[in-house]
């Protein structure tokens, strides 16, 4: 297989003082990663080699001027931060920094087509709002400034996959959130992920609101008739193999989920409960609808155990995978 | 051990015309059932005895007269309906009405104190609905007849137990459901239960609302401090060993469900998601806070096997072993 085709992913660091230069590392020498796509780290190699010698991991792969022409793996030296000023396992509003610039790097580089896709590692958001930038997460900064019509969260595992109409919301604001085109868009993103992913058209499901999808008008305000089903007619329309709207308890059952690629949620714990319970913290964590894909690990700095040699780079590789998958194919 | 200790556990027929014979012949033969209680059927021997002779299942069990002094397993025949009449796998309302009176005539003697407990078998609800009893379920018949000032459902199974602060009610209905004293009742009630089941004082968890449980005020309507931290202070007042609110996605993780031993949800869903995910359709339906135990099994009537000896009696079973373990202490 020629390298011309495989697609380049720009993998942030993250936090300085977290484990993202470890697992990044570890990446960098990953052959079988390399063998589908271009990793690219868009960090400093300062920290990356600090990390490498405290550690003893092989750090070989070239700092490369620009990820466009990229031949495999390497290095994007940002120089964010002085590497002998950054200390483990510290909140520090430097490392918040440099972490938020290797982001809009990412973003820069995907608008700009250096790159086709993005997995990120994880930000300290104290760090980050030390260092002014006062976002909740990844996904808001990208939403941002990649000015998306619409977006939504996608968290994948071996075990399910969920898409999300509604995510960071209270209870109580769910129901007045749920429209027909809302939830077909969310539909319509999942089918067009999914596709990628599986290589096939997938099989959906839509998840009802209520306690057993309203069970014909008995429970709720009608929500499954007047804006699940109505997305669900259209989606059909346009040649989609979906089901719902489920009841939510029996939608997550065994046999449901051998014969469904993703399930449209309504809310945030009805796709994250079964999700934690099932696949444990193996999900990643993708921003469906953004001109660049963006994947995620799906844990944090672990300031605990920095740059120590404990981290497991298996999350970050998963996303960067997922990515791969993902991202445009480029011809 | 005497038999004069053991717990007495009126069990329901269920739908004639269902697999409800099949499985209560199953477990009038089950040795180790009769170790730990003495159950009896309230039904009718004409059905059971037409059921075993078709499948040839040996009906050893005495009908009783009394089960009040019952010594073994044995059937309260209570002729409510023709068993020449019974078509396997049909609905009709003279089931459905027999089905009724095996639960009225259950319910009466666990208030008259001739039986310690109730363990349910299925009813199919539009039979019952054609004989003109319009309940949507067992629960509704004991609450109403047994006039309980408080009760709950609870869903326990080896995976996981929940218990549920409101349960058939829309959506967008559970905010203003909320209360202190309804959490602090559900709370008590599980405390209670668990005690019984697990022979020590139990370790319990309590779900937030809202994604995060609130994440500190981001998201929802304050309901977690409104209400749900002051339950939570309230038991523990009360000596109760309680977690909470955890955020509803992680507090099915698997190493909080080994050190939970039963988990206070705020709607059907939070709770039922991760129980069929995690334990199928194993789980025991409980109502606790009456004044008499009542377990059921936890399918329907399976009209589409009824009377072929495909019945799988296991449910039945574990509702019965958990109405025994549940059942007032006898001295």
């Amino acid at each position: 297989m020629s390298t011309h085709s495989l697609p380049r992913i720009a993998v942030t660091m993250g936090d300085p003082a977290g484990i993202g230069p470890e697992i990044c590392l570890h990446l960098l020498k990953d052959a079988s990663l390399a063998e589908i796509c271009i990793p690219i780290v868009f960090g400093d190699a300062g920290v990356l080699q600090r990390v490498a010698e405290k550690l003893k991991i092989p750090f070989l792969a070239p700092v490369v001027l620009n990820p466009r022409v990229a031949k495999g793996p390497g290095v994007l030296d940002l120089r964010a931060i002085d590497a002998a000023a950054v200390i483990s396992g510290r909140v520090d509003a430097r490392c918040g920094d440099a972490a938020y610039r290797y982001v809009i790097a990412a973003i820069d580089a995907g608008l700009a087509g250096s790159i086709d896709a993005v997995a990120t590692g994880p930000l300290n958001k104290e760090a980050m709002h030390a260092a002014g930038h006062k976002y909740p997460g990844h996904t808001e900064i990208f939403s941002e400034r990649m000015k998306a019509a619409r977006s939504c969260m996608m968290l994948t595992s071996p075990e399910v996959t969920c898409s999300f109409v509604t995510v960071h919301v209270g209870y109580h604001e769910v129901p007045r959130l749920l429209s027909v085109r809302r939830i077909l868009d969310v539909i319509e993103l999942t089918a067009d992920a999914m596709q990628r992913i599986r290589g096939r058209p997938p099989r959906l499901a839509v998840c009802g609101l209520n306690p057993h999808a309203g069970e014909n008008g008995l429970f709720g305000q009608g929500e499954e008739e007047k804006f699940i089903r109505p997305a669900i007619a259209a989606a059909r329309a346009q040649g989609l193999e979906i089901e719902g709207p489920l009841p939510p308890d029996t939608a997550f059952l065994p046999r449901r989920r051998q014969t469904t690629d993703a399930f449209i949620c309504m809310y945030h714990d009805q796709g994250h409960i079964p999700l934690k319970a099932l696949a444990f913290d193996s999900a990643i964590n993708t921003t469906l609808g953004l001109p660049v894909i963006r994947t995620s690990v799906d844990h944090g700095t672990a300031f605990d155990i920095a740059w120590q040699g404990r981290a497991n780079p298996s999350s970050l590789g998963e996303a960067v995978r997922l990515a791969a998958r993902l991202a445009p194919s480029r011809l």
